[in-house]
């Protein structure tokens, strides 16, 4: 497999995983609205639903297909025929189409889901996979529940599906149970020890039970994984997915990891808005990347470092995540109203007095000006700060 | 200084880095209600506010002194006497004292925020550090932004305040920057290289900014920190910090890491309602723990390994962080509504018509029961599936 060895590939699955949440279900125009957004975003691969599991999930991922060109479009599938028949059928418009085929892979699974043995399941698992490759030649394999499964019986299964034909390996834990040393560790071996690992390319794919899912994704990321399975808002089963804009924005900030993707990240902020509002789920304004309290400075002691220089307590800039910026917003012609909203994104309240005081010297400021950015509005703010 | 070495103490800052946010201030009373409620869930420490900063937060730190009994109560102070003699007073009725004073560690800290030298910032710090010892005996030192700060310079500060009498010494992510592997072999460097370190306990802060808190948190306690500061549901300036209920689940759930909290786990989701309602801050539904879709299994493939055997999709009982169970609630006299709560609760949805077929064969049930319970609901469903 010849590609870039320092590139991580982004797999969204928020209209999959994250679309099966009681409450989030989208219809199709919307979920092909999506889609478009998660092109422009730069995404690699979009898993777009499982479609033998309902009519409308099929024909989902019959217009995503036609709906966009530079993304992977995906179908889950179990390991039978069926399930691959259906996502055969449903991905045949797609431009690059991949199938995503698997089956349990921890003894729990294999006992108490499957009432089965490690043999039969390795058996189902390299039969699912020869069956898909001979209709699609991109083929992903998850190892279901990996992250609790036995690591020399999961190598063992990850080199008979690449000998199979997998071209790409997902080591979810599907269960959130990992801890980070844990998971790396476990990509770590089978890097290691699958003779054949060079022809695939592993993906995380983790689960935010335990609040770990982005720092699982990234100790796998850190020990040889490539591809990185989330959703937007971190959406998904239970309590949710790997947020891709907070592993996209950890390999930004932490450049000595030598990894990138290919996201725009200036769209985060708008697409994180748009999956809140068409799934009906909330985001918390305390959420990292996308909150809206993500950039608000509030405490004295803050403020006052922040008004220093700003990388005392920043240290990614919002507007790299497309977060509103004053600059774009704020003229002479606006209100009281957007001047608090941006003083409080930047971390300042004032009561009516106070906000009437900054806001006849924010007219005569930006009377002279086209704009106001936030370092104008700072300087408002230091200016009152020195004068009372 | 003596104590179970496998002992984690939890050093809540709801009250003090919670309650800083915009929008989520609170009144003494309510400031009292959840001080009194940390006490029920059994948290070592609580920060009561920072009294200089306001006449309201040193009242607030006063009532709370006198409002709990088991709990150390903690008063945050910047490293000079005015803002320690205004802790000290605020104390006063406390039964166990701490003052929290401290200052930056980083070199960006350092130069841009304090327009300082490393040699005049350590002296800073061991005075204040002797000065708040000569009233409390308990003094807690934070180096802020020490995520950034070079680790030899940060081992220099950490011996001579433990020298001077600290008897924690915290070590914060002020700015959520660290990775996990990071920030836990900067706590290693310290237990490994600060000659004194046997005399004090090592504290860790981190904040969400990456969405990697928690499992810096978890990093630091591998390595070798023994106090975890955090807040209910994660809460707390821009992205917010370590949420306590993750940490203390995963402490639960690993018990290979061989370390306990003296934390009453049940207390979690009401305390968590409590805290969201009075802040005014919503609590995201896939939000890890506390989430209301936290133990929510709602596809098909979950929904069906989940009724063959819970633990295929669960790893930690719902009940365990006090998640509404339905054997309190549910009986022969419970409506529609409650049971349809209770089946989505469990993952499972249903039309009108369906659900009414459900609550039938529920009532006969529940007739010859006093309370119904999970599996019971998972019985229902299992036999209408099987029906079906």
């Amino acid at each position: 497999m010849l590609h870039d060895p320092n590139r991580v590939y982004v797999f969204d699955t928020t209209l999959r995983d994250g679309e099966q949440v009681p409450g989030c279900q989208l219809t199709t125009p919307e979920k092909i609205e999506i889609a478009r957004e998660l092109e422009t975003l730069g995404v690699d691969i979009i898993e777009a639903g499982f479609p033998v599991s309902s009519p409308g999930d099929f024909q989902s991922v019959v217009e995503i297909s036609k709906a966009v060109s530079a993304p992977t479009v995906c179908a889950l599938t179990r390991a039978n025929k069926g399930d691959i028949d259906s996502a055969v059928e449903a991905l045949k418009y797609a431009k690059h189409p991949r199938i995503h085929t698997g089956i349990g892979s921890s003894d729990q699974h294999i006992l108490h889901k499957f009432n089965s043995t490690r043999e039969e399941i390795l058996q189902r698992a390299v039969d699912a996979v020869k069956y898909a490759k001979k209709s699609v030649e991109d083929i992903e394999f998850y190892a279901e529940d990996a992250g609790r499964a036995d690591v020399v019986f999961l190598a063992q299964m990850v080199e008979a599906v690449i000998a199979a034909g997998a071209t790409v390996v997902n080591i979810p834990d599907t269960n959130g149970y990992c801890l980070p040393d844990q998971y790396g560790a476990k990509i770590k071996f089978l890097k290691e020890n699958v003779k054949n690992i060079d022809k695939a390319i592993i993906s995380v794919h983790c689960h935010n039970d335990l609040g770990l899912a982005t720092a699982n994704a990234i100790a796998g990321l850190q020990n040889g994984a490539r591809q990185i399975e989330g959703t937007i808002n971190g959406i998904g089963e239970r309590a949710g997915n790997t947020s891709i804009e907070e592993v996209v924005m950890i390999l930004k900030v932490h450049q000595t990891l030598g990894l990138h993707t290919n996201i725009n990240s200036k769209n985060f902020y708008e697409l994180s808005r748009m999956v809140s509002a068409q799934m009906r789920m909330p985001v918390q304004p305390n959420k990292a990347i996308v909150g809206a309290n993500a950039f608000a400075h509030s405490s004295g002691i803050h403020q006052d470092g922040f008004l220093k220089n700003r990388e005392n307590y920043e240290i990614i800039k919002p507007e790299d995540v497309g977060f509103p910026s004053a600059s774009i917003v704020l003229t002479a012609r606006s209100g009281r109203h957007a001047l608090k909203f941006h003083l409080e994104r930047l971390g300042h309240t004032f009561d009516k007095d106070e906000l009437s005081e900054v806001y006849q010297r924010f007219l005569i400021l930006a009377d002279g000006k086209l704009d106001i950015n936030d370092d104008d509005l700072q300087g408002l703010v230091a200016a009152r700060m020195v004068k009372n």
